[in-house]
């Protein structure tokens, strides 16, 4: 065999890791154990049925053949109608570009608004993929790295002078955010704003979590002075309409860049199913309904998992203000976050991600996914707040 | 607005031009206009209507959450048994990984094969994305010319000299050639193994048009002496089942090529719609009756376009032996490929693609897209090879 590129063969370079708890949960699953899987950011419901009637329609009805790759009309009217109603900037399809789910926009911004060799700043904790995405479009990953003390918000002063030290294009950051649940204050929005203006930098926005707010606003970046016209928003269906598996969602630029991505697309994805588009289509027309009653298990989980985690000091908790997300400072028990995920699995079947999975700022802390049913998650974090406890004297 | 990157600001840089027939054609229907678009390859048929009821009835049986990255296990199976039983070379799941369609397939396996800077070779005329997902990858593509004269196969030797002179990595090859419909001799495929093998090529073989064979036989290059561990064949559902927009294909590599490639997916893609994927299984466990049903009017409508271009003079008739394409020479019209398509879509509303868009080598030719109903077909032709006559006396 010819040798492989460097690039594919380094992805995942000193990235995260403790995606083994997450695997040996779902074999033991296979195996038929009763496990408590509080791992991914996936809904506990599928697809809404009618989404998916509405889809069935649409490609019964002739929907089958190549859609436009920038999207449909109508898709991308309707994406800007929502951006332009949602944030107050005016936005029209030509901000628009429909894209194969979040994921698809990550690498496409990143491919965009650097060449190989220039760095993208990022901020630990992260998303999993973005390291690798970053290493994908040949462009070094620079971690901003966060603290549990000052809430896992990045520091504005870090951010340009990592920038400066290694020549970023670009810096991405997530809010609400995923894993920590942390929405930004528009102060520390404000701050970034700034030193993307002073360092000429892109803003790569990723905001699929952004119908997932618990406490105060989900404020886009995109919508700050002087910002809309360097700042790429990165939207989803995904997590707002339970349609993480029709991998649709969107990108918000401005328009030279939209046109720019539109060039791109035709030669990396070519556009995305016609019907799934008209799908999202009809959910975004199905209104804030639909989406209040997607989010609201994860605000009613969220207030559940904080009473139950009230009054014990085994676990520290960080507040968390949006996504479906719940973070525990497990450094009381004087073991790392792996090794916690590790024992809480072996001891009581519970299967949690180690915050060392998303970087090196969440060590010694553990992801909760509230994606699991109120009763059986209330009770997986009494079990896990008493395992917790017998580590105690380590503290 | 920063800069964008110059990989995205170049993707197009002196490439095929003479889509404006194309788009033009499109805007005429819009106006209400009777154009016969005779332009792209896309069937004049849906998706067959039981693959969209077992599409919806897997997506309402709840697969609409995230998919296996790789791909669903009994899709991979289902291909590596269609790969196995087509060409006769052992293959397992372990070779193959789901993709979304075939241009993801093309994107995927230059960033796999060659890092920023590495050329990649391509054929000329060529699909005509080809050179702009190189440059994607940031991989300088090289054209390797042919000639009509030649019926379009590539010289061996051409391709070992371009290797050594541009440092490539990898060599792209087409066939059933689209625009072209040629299908390559075995001694061209020998010898083109051979030249990968003395320069330690990747060989990517594009085979998206394998089950529309006209005449001879399609051979694929996995299965040549020592080949299967260094080539990587792109499949797609798209012509074989009329599935063009639902964007599913297949990567079929070394086992340890694909698990960089499922690495390189988890970061670009995150994995194909599971629905889309239990219709793919489905519309493949279908068998030949549906495939063959959907290949048999292309070759129908082949054989009455040949038979309308017997005995005339006006234009050359390049021997189509698979695809549902067929190219033609003007050049006896003292007219460039591109000045022809567009006087013919002014005077009669037929519209073909000029040759010029799939590149030099097809300069002064036109492909037709064997995609409308048999007698609209035929009489286009006839009146397309009218049309040249009418330059005659610039021969």
């Amino acid at each position: 065999m010819p040798q492989l590129s460097d690039r594919i063969t380094t992805l995942n370079k000193g990235g995260s890791d403790g995606w083994e708890v997450f695997y040996r949960a779902r074999q033991m699953v296979a195996e038929g154990k009763d496990v408590i899987e509080l791992t991914i950011g996936e809904h506990d419901i599928g697809t809404d049925a009618a989404i998916l009637v509405a889809m069935h329609t649409a490609a019964l009805n002739g929907a089958t053949g190549y859609a436009m790759v920038p999207g449909i009309a109508p898709l991308r009217e309707a994406l800007a109608e929502r951006v332009a109603a949602r944030t107050g900037v005016p936005t029209t399809a030509d901000n628009i570009i429909v894209t194969a789910g979040g994921q698809p926009g990550l690498l496409a911004t990143h491919l965009a608004t650097g060449d190989p060799g220039d760095a993208a700043l990022y901020v630990d904790p992260y998303y999993a993929t973005y390291p690798g995405t970053m290493r994908a479009a040949s462009r070094p990953p620079v971690a901003v790295e966060t603290s549990a003390e000052a809430a896992f918000l990045p520091d504005a002063a870090k951010i340009d002078r990592l920038a400066v030290e290694s020549g970023a294009k670009s810096v991405l950051i997530n809010t609400p955010n995923n894993p920590t649940g942390t929405v930004y204050p528009g102060d520390t929005l404000d701050a970034i704003a700034r030193v993307t203006q002073d360092r000429d930098l892109w803003l790569i926005s990723d905001e699929v979590y952004d119908t997932q707010i618990w406490e105060g606003d989900h404020r886009s970046p995109r919508a700050l002075p002087g910002m809309a016209d360097r700042t790429m928003v990165i939207g989803s269906m995904s997590k707002s309409h339970a349609m993480t598996g029709s991998r649709v969602g969107w990108i918000c630029a401005p328009e030279a860049a939209v046109d720019a991505l539109i060039d791109l697309a035709t030669v990396t994805t070519y556009g995305v199913p016609g019907y799934i588009q008209q799908a999202a289509l009809f959910a975004l027309q199905e209104g804030d309904l639909l989406e209040t009653g997607i989010a609201t298990p994860f605000r009613r989980r969220r207030d559940l998992a904080l009473a139950a985690l009230k009054g014990q000091t085994a676990v520290g908790v960080i507040p968390s203000q949006g996504a479906m997300y719940l973070m525990l400072d497990v450094r009381s028990t004087g073991l790392s976050g792996r090794d916690f995920a590790e024992a809480l699995l072996d001891a009581h079947h519970i299967a949690v991600m180690p915050g060392e999975s998303f970087g090196t700022s969440a060590a010694g802390h553990i992801r909760i996914a509230l994606t699991t049913e109120d009763d059986r998650l209330v009770s997986a974090i009494e079990t896990l707040v008493a395992f917790a406890g017998t580590f105690a004297h380590a503290a």
